[in-house]
C-alpha cells in the first residue's frame, strides 16, 4: 500500500427497513457501527439523506476525520448499472431510487466534497468480503451462494467482483435445476431458488404432508400455522425422518449447482452463506457429496465447498472493502 | 499497437490425426496453410517434432522469417496447465504429451531460439478467436459452447479466456440439466452433453424408435446402420416430424443451458459453434426461445445468442490471437 492511502472504509448495508453502518479497517474488521431506519417510504431525498447521515454518524462516533477513510462503499439488493456511475436498475426495497445515481446523490450529500462513494449488490459484496477477509481469503476466485427466503449470489474472478456485461451477473439462484419444476418467482421453471432455498424447503414439507409422509410438523402444516425452514431443521435434529430426508435433498440440489459452478467456472472455492447455513453438517454432507458425484474429479478436487465466515456482516464488510480496494487503484474504475 | 510488434502470428490446431498450421494476420486472416500428420502414434518426439516442422513449413511457405511473427499458438483439445507453462494435464488425443511441458517442447524444436509458444484449449482458441474477429468481435464477454459429439465450451471476460483455477473453467457440455438424465461419459447424469450433443440426439432418435415413434429414419436404426445427427437433421427437412421434433428438442435444452450462462455470467453474446450448427434455425430458434422463457428478461436482453461464424478454423485462428495479444503485453502472463 502507497504511504497516505487511507486505511478505513465506511461500508453501509442498505436494506429496506434499516440502514447499518460501520467504519472497517484494512483486515475487514468492523472497529464501530450503527444503525437507523431507512425511511424509504418518505421517498428518495429521506432515504439518501438517511445514508449520508449514517455515514457521518459512524464517521463521527469512531472518532475519525473524513481524510482518514477510503470512502463509503454501498451494499443493497438489486440490480446497478456500474458502468454508468451506478444509476440503479432494480431494487425490490428501494423502488424510489429507481433510475438513479445513488452513489452521487449520496456524495452529495455528505459534509465533504468528492468523497468516493460506491454501490454494489449485497451478494456481491458479501461474495467479495469472503473473498477477502472471510472464508476465502486465500482464494482468488470463489462463488457465493446466499441461502435465504431466495437464493442470490456473487461471483469473485481473481479477486475482483464479475458483474458482467450489464450489472446482472451472479444470479446463482435462477440456474435450471429442474426444467419441469416448481415455478420460481422469476418466472421460469424449476430454478434452483424456487427448490432449494428456505421457501422452496417450506413448499417441499407441505407437499410431503400432503402425499402423507409422516412428520411431527404435519399438523402445523395442516393447521395453517406458519413453519420455517428452522422449523424443519429442528424437527430433523429431533429425529424427524422426513425433516431430515429434506434437508438433504435440498443439500443434493445445491450441490448439483455447485457441480455446475465448479465446471463451469473452476473456482478455488464455493461457498454458502445466510441463514440456512444454520443447518450445519446436516445440509453441507449432502452439498459435498452431491457436487463431488457431479463435477469433474480434477476440478471438484481443487475446489473446496465452505460455508461462509462473515454472518449478517458480510455485505457491510465488503462494501468498504471494495472502496478500500478502489482507492488503491485496482483496474476497475469506479465511480 | 507499439511500432516494431509483429503483425502475424502461426496458429497451430493440434488434433488426434492432422496438425493443422496457418500463419495468421492482424486481422485474424489466415494468409497461408498447411497440414501435416500428427502421428501420434509414433510418441512424443516426433509429435513434437511435426508440430515445430508444421510451423517451420507454414512460416517458409508464407515467405516470412521468425522476427515477423509473434509466435506460435497451439490450439487442442485437453486440460492444461496454464500457470506452469502449459504442462499437459489431460489430453484425449495426445496421451503421450500427459505431464509434459508441450510449449517449452515445442519452442526448443524450432531453428530461432526464444520464439513465444502458447497452449490453449481448442474450445477457449475458438472462443477466444469468435470474440477477436468472428461472431462476437463487438463483444468484451462471450461464452462459446461448440456441439459436436460432445459439447465443450469456452468463455471470454473482457476479452479474456477465464481458465478457472486449474484450467478447467468452460466444461459448459458438463452442466447438469436432467439430474435423474442419461449418463455422461464424465460419470454424471443428465449433462447437457448426454442430452444435446450429436450423440445424444442420435440417442434420443434410438429410443424414439424404441418406444414405437415414426421417423423415416426407424428401419435404418432397427437394422443396427449408423445413423449420425445429420440424418436426423435432413430427415426433419424432408418432413419427418419425430426428427424435427427431436431437433427442436435439442434446441431447448441448449437453451436452458445458455439461460444459464445468461443468469449466472451476464455474457453480451452467447455462440453456438460445432458441426450441429448446420441445423441453421431448426436449432436456432427453440435455443432462443427457451432462453428467453427462462433467462431474467433485463439480462437476455442485453445477450446475444448467434451462431459462430469462424467454422473449422476457429481453433487455429484463436491460436494465434492468443499469441498476438500476449506480444501486445496483455495482463495475463504467458509461457
Amino acid at each position: 500500500m502507497s504511504a497516505g492511502t487511507p486505511e478505513y472504509a465506511i461500508g453501509i448495508d442498505l436494506g429496506g427497513t434499516f440502514i447499518k453502518a460501520g467504519v472497517v479497517d484494512a483486515a475487514g474488521h468492523i472497529i464501530y457501527q450503527a444503525s437507523r431506519p431507512t425511511e424509504g417510504e418518505k421517498g428518495r431525498d429521506a432515504i439518501v439523506a438517511n445514508i449520508a447521515a449514517a455515514a457521518e454518524a459512524v464517521l463521527a462516533g469512531a472518532g475519525f476525520a473524513w481524510e482518514q477513510v477510503a470512502g463509503v462503499g454501498l451494499g443493497s439488493p438489486g440490480v446497478f448499472d456500474y458502468e454508468r456511475g451506478g444509476i440503479v436498475h432494480h431494487s425490490p426495497n428501494l423502488k424510489a431510487l429507481e433510475g438513479h445515481p445513488l452513489p452521487l446523490l449520496v456524495q452529495e450529500q455528505l459534509r465533504r466534497p468528492g468523497v468516493p462513494v460506491v454501490l454494489e449488490n449485497d451478494a456481491n459484496a458479501a461474495a467479495f468480503a469472503e473473498k477477502w477477509v472471510g472464508a476465502g481469503r486465500d482464494a482468488r476466485s470463489l462463488v457465493l451462494f446466499t441461502l435465504g427466503t431466495g437464493i442470490g449470489g456473487g461471483i469473485v474472478l481473481d479477486g475482483e467482483v464479475w458483474h458482467g456485461s450489464t450489472g446482472f451477473a451472479g444470479e446463482l439462484g435462477h440456474q435450471t435445476i429442474l426444467p419441469e419444476g416448481p415455478l420460481c418467482g422469476c418466472g421460469n421453471r424449476g430454478c434452483l431458488e424456487a427448490i432449494a432455498s428456505a421457501t422452496g424447503l417450506v413448499r417441499r414439507l407441505r407437499e410431503a404432508v400432503e402425499m402423507g409422509r409422516p412428520t411431527a410438523l404435519a399438523n402445523r402444516v395442516r393447521g395453517g400455522e406458519k413453519v420455517t425452514s428452522k422449523d424443519v431443521y429442528l424437527a430433523a435434529v429431533a429425529g424427524d425422518a422426513t425433516a431430515r430426508a429434506l434437508l438433504e435433498e435440498t443439500g443434493r440440489y445445491l450441490g448439483i449447482a455447485a457441480a455446475n459452478m465448479i465446471n463451469i467456472l473452476n473456482p478455488e472455492m464455493v461457498v454458502f452463506g445466510g441463514g440456512m447455513t444454520g443447518a450445519g453438517e446436516m445440509l453441507l454432507a449432502p452439498i459435498r457429496a452431491e457436487a463431488q458425484r457431479r463435477a469433474i474429479p480434477a476440478a471438484y478436487a481443487a475446489c473446496r465447498i465452505v460455508f461462509a465466515q462473515l454472518g449478517n456482516d458480510a455485505g457491510l464488510i465488503g462494501a468498504a472493502g471494495c472502496v478500500l480496494k478502489a482507492s488503491r487503484g485496482s483496474a476497475r474504475a469506479r465511480p
